[in-house]
C-alpha cells in the first residue's frame, strides 16, 4: 500500500513535470526560459520591494479606502510606477461609498470593572455617544448564536469567542471569519442590541483586528467591534465564574458618503501583442489601524518590483505585463469589480493574472487553472521556481488572489504562489501591521517568482483559457 | 594566564560551597535541609503561584497606585491571604498624590500625515486639550539633548530615540531609562515645549510603554510621552528623508489629589523568635495599561505561593515569615518607604528579605549581601536549588527587589534571585502585560527558590547583618 501510494504520487509529481515547451508550441525556446532564470536569480540577489514597501508605509502610511490617505496612496503610486519606468502610467477611479473610525473605547462594569481593548469592525455602525451598555451573552462559535432562540438575546450584547489556530495557507480564515462577517447579522436576528467578538486573529496581544463585516437588508444594524485576544480570554475567564458580565462600548464611526477611490496601473508594453494583457498586483488600500505593511504594501511591492526585474533586463514580452495596485479590496474587492466592469468587453484578452495579498512570507506552493497548452508554461514555471523554494500544487484550482475573484469567476484563467501565510494573521488588520515586520529576502523570493511568472506568461503566445 | 583565570573561579566556586551548617551553628540541621528539598520539589511539582496571578488579574486587573482599582486589589489581597492561611493579615495605609491617564493621541502633520500610537509617561502633565503642536528636535540619546545648547528647542518637541536592546539581567534598563525619568527636564531646559521618546522596551510591537518620570523644582513641567518602537522606527525613517517633522500629541493625564494607598500583610508567626521577620514579597500596583501580570502579578504570586507551600507543609519556622504585597511601587517605591518609615524602630528585627518584580521568567542566579554566618545559610540555599536551575551568583551584592531598597539603603542584608527577563521589557508597563505571557511552570520554579528561602532563613538562628 505504502509503495503503491509513493507510486502514485511519483506519478503526480511526473504529470506536474512531462509537457514541456518542447512537446507543446508555447511560444518560449531555451533561451526565454534560460532569461527567466536570470531574472529569477537576479530577484533572489536582491530587489526593490523592500524600497518599495518602506516608501509606501513611511510616506503614506495607512490608507482606508475611500479616504484622503488613500488619495495619497494613488498620488504616490503613480510617482513610483513612472519613476521605476512603467509606461502608460494611469488611475482609473471609481466611486465608493466610504467609512471612517471614530473614537471607540470598552469597559466590563460587572463584575471585575475593568477596561477593554476593542475596535470597531469596518462598515458598523456607531453606538449612542455614551456607549451601548448590556449584559454579555456569550456564544462560543457563530454556529452556537445561530442556535440561540428568536429574541432570546432582548437588550443584551452577543459575545461570540471562537479563536482561530495559526495555518501556513490561512486555510480556518474563511469559517473563523463567518462570525466577523455575518455575526451582527445573526445577533441582531436573536434580537441583541450589538456584537463584540473575538478578534480573528492568532495572536496573542493586545490588538484588536477590524475588517469587514456586512448587514442585512431588514435586519436591525446593531454595533460590531472586535476585542483583541486577551481581553477575549478574560472575557471567558470571567465567564466561568458563573457571573453576570455586564460591558459598556462605545464606538463613533459613520459613513461619509461617496467618494472617489480608483486602481493605478502601469505597463510594460508587450512588442508583438499589446493588446494581450499578463495582470500582476498587490492592493494600495489598508485598514486603518497599521500602516498596511504586510496587507499589502507586501504585495504591492512585490509585483512592482517583479516588473522591474523585466525593465532591468530590457526585456520587453510579446504580451502586455500590466502592473495594478488595486483600490479598496478591503472593504469588498471594489477595485477588482470596477476593473471588470470597466475592462467586460476585453475580458478575454486578459491572459492570466495573479496577485499577491497574503502578507510578506516567502512562497512555498503553485497553484493554477489554465488551459492545457496554458498548462506547458506554468510546468516551466514550475520547475523554475522549485529550487527557490515553492513546489508544484493543485492545478487544477481556480483562485489569483481577492482582487481577480471577479475575474476568475467571469471565467479568466489563475494562477497563485501560495504564501506561508503562519504569521499573517497575528497581524493582519491591527495597529501592528507595520514595516518592522517584514523581511527583505522574503519578498525577493516573492518578487523572483512574480518575475519568472509575468516574464514567461507575457513572452508565451498560448492561449490560457479554457 | 587561562590556566590561572580556571583555578581563581574553581577557587571562588569553591568559596561558595565551602561553609556548610555543619561548619557555623545556624540553627540548621540536616531535617531542616531535607524539609527545604521537600519544599522545593514540591513547589516545582506544582504551587498555586498561576492560580493567584490568574485571581487578582482576572477580578482587579490593572490596579494604578493611589486609584480605586488599587483600593480594590487591597481587598482582594486581604482576603486572598485569609483564604491561603496566613496569620496577621492586614493593610498598613499610607497616603500618596495620585496621577491618572486621560485621552491621549498623536499625528505627525508633515512631511507625511499619519496617526502615532503614544502613551503619556507616568507624572506628565498634561497638553492643552486641543494638544501640543510643535516641529521634532531629534536626539539619538539623552546625552545628545545634554548637549543641545540652552534655548535652542524653544517651540520645539523633543524626540530622544535611544533605542534599547534585550538583556538577560535587564542590565540596559538603567541607561536607557534615563531618558524616561530624566528627559522632561533636560529638554525642558533647552527650552523644548514637549518630549516624546522612544518606548523604553525591547519589543517590535505598536505598544508604547509608561512608566515614571519626574520633574525638578524650578524647570518648566512639559508634557512628556513614548512613542511605540514601531512609530519610533517611522519618526527616525522619516528624518533620514531630511524633512521637518511636524507633530501634534495631545494627553489629559491629571493629579486627583491625595489618596491612599497601602502595603498588605499576612504572616507565618514564628514558633520561637516571633518578633523576627523574613520578608517576601512582590508589588500590588501595577500600570494602568495592562493587568499587571508579570509587572508584577507574577511576583505577588510567587512571594504567596511560597509561604503557601510553608503552611502546606505544616511548617512553622522559628522566626515569622512576613509576606508583603507592596502598594505604589511602580511611582516611586512608596509603599517600600512607607514600611521604613513605620518600622524604622525594630528595623533590625527584620532579617532577611526578598522580592519578586522582574517578571514570570526562570531564575537563574543567586546573588546576596550578608553576613559571614548569615553566608552558612545562603550556601545550604544556593545547594539546593543549584538543581533547579539558579546558579551562585554574587555574593557581595546589595539589592532584594525594589520595595526593599529603602531598607537595604538604611542597612539590612539583602539577597534575591535573579530571573531570567529576556523578553521582560517586551511587555513592562505596557497594554500588553497580560495573563497569556505566564507560563505556570516557571512561576513554580521561582516558588521553589522563594520556599526554601523562606524557610531555611526563618528557620535559621543567624543574623544575617553585617
Amino acid at each position: 500500500m505504502r509503495r503503491l501510494l509513493l507510486s502514485l504520487s511519483l506519478l503526480a509529481f511526473a504529470g506536474v513535470q512531462s509537457p514541456t515547451y518542447a512537446d507543446v508550441d508555447t511560444g518560449l525556446n531555451a533561451d526565454s526560459i534560460e532569461q527567466a532564470r536570470l531574472l529569477r536569480d537576479s530577484a533572489m540577489a536582491g530587489s526593490e520591494a523592500y524600497d518599495i514597501v518602506e516608501s509606501l508605509t513611511t510616506e503614506v502610511g495607512p490608507r482606508l479606502a475611500g479616504t484622503e490617505a488613500e488619495a495619497r496612496a494613488r498620488d504616490w503610486a503613480v510617482e513610483k510606477m513612472k519613476s521605476l519606468g512603467f509606461e502608460n502610467v494611469r488611475v482609473e477611479p471609481f466611486e465608493m461609498e466610504t467609512w471612517v473610525r471614530g473614537e471607540e473605547h470598552a469597559e466590563l462594569l460587572a463584575p471585575f470593572p475593568q477596561p477593554l481593548s476593542i475596535t470597531a469592525l469596518g462598515g458598523s455602525v456607531a453606538t449612542a455617544a455614551d456607549g451601548l451598555e448590556g449584559e454579555l451573552a456569550i456564544f462560543e462559535s457563530l454556529d452556537a448564536l445561530r442556535e440561540a432562540p428568536e429574541g432570546s438575546l432582548k437588550g443584551k450584547i452577543a459575545y461570540i469567542g471562537n479563536a482561530m489556530q495559526q495555518t501556513q495557507t490561512g486555510a480556518s480564515y474563511g469559517y473563523y471569519g463567518a462570525a466577523r462577517r455575518e455575526g451582527a447579522v445573526v445577533a441582531a436576528q436573536k434580537g441583541a442590541s450589538g456584537l463584540l467578538i473575538r478578534s480573528i486573529g492568532t495572536d496573542s496581544h493586545r490588538f484588536p483586528h477590524t475588517g469587514k463585516m456586512t448587514y442585512k437588508e431588514g435586519v436591525a444594524k446593531i454595533p460590531a467591534a472586535a476585542l483583541s485576544n486577551p481581553d477575549a480570554d478574560q472575557i471567558e475567564r470571567i465567564a466561568q465564574y458563573g457571573k453576570t458580565l455586564r460591558v459598556r462600548f462605545t464606538q463613533t464611526p459613520k459613513i461619509v458618503g461617496t467618494t472617489q477611490s480608483g486602481n493605478v496601473i502601469g505597463e510594460i508594453v508587450g512588442r508583438e501583442r499589446p493588446d494581450e494583457v499578463v495582470i500582476i498586483g498587490g492592493h494600495l488600500d489598508s485598514w486603518d489601524l497599521g500602516t498596511g505593511a504586510v496587507d499589502d504594501g507586501a504585495g504591492v511591492a512585490i509585483a512592482a518590483a517583479a516588473a522591474k526585474k523585466l525593465l532591468d533586463a530590457g526585456l520587453r514580452p510579446r504580451r502586455t505585463v500590466r502592473v495594478i495596485f488595486w483600490g479598496a479590496e478591503e472593504v469588498g474587492l471594489l477595485g477588482g469589480f470596477a476593473y471588470l466592469e470597466r475592462h467586460r468587453a476585453d475580458l478575454e484578452k486578459h491572459v492570466l493574472g495573479t496577485e499577491s495579498d497574503f502578507g510578506a512570507g516567502r512562497a512555498w506552493q503553485l497553484n493554477a487553472q489554465v488551459s492545457e497548452p496554458g498548462q506547458a508554461v506554468v510546468d516551466s514555471i514550475a520547475r523554475l521556481v522549485a529550487p527557490i523554494g515553492i513546489s508544484p500544487g493543485n492545478m487544477d484550482s481556480p483562485g489569483a488572489g481577492p482582487d481577480l475573484i471577479p475575474m476568475v469567476q467571469a471565467g479568466m484563467p489563475s494562477l497563485r504562489f501560495t504564501q506561508n501565510g503562519m504569521d499573517y494573521f497575528d497581524l493582519h488588520h491591527t495597529h501592528d501591521d507595520t514595516l518592522d515586520k517584514i523581511e527583505a529576502e522574503a519578498l525577493d523570493q516573492n518578487v523572483a517568482a512574480f518575475a519568472v511568472f509575468a516574464w514567461l506568461v507575457a513572452e508565451s503566445t498560448v492561449n490560457f483559457w479554457r
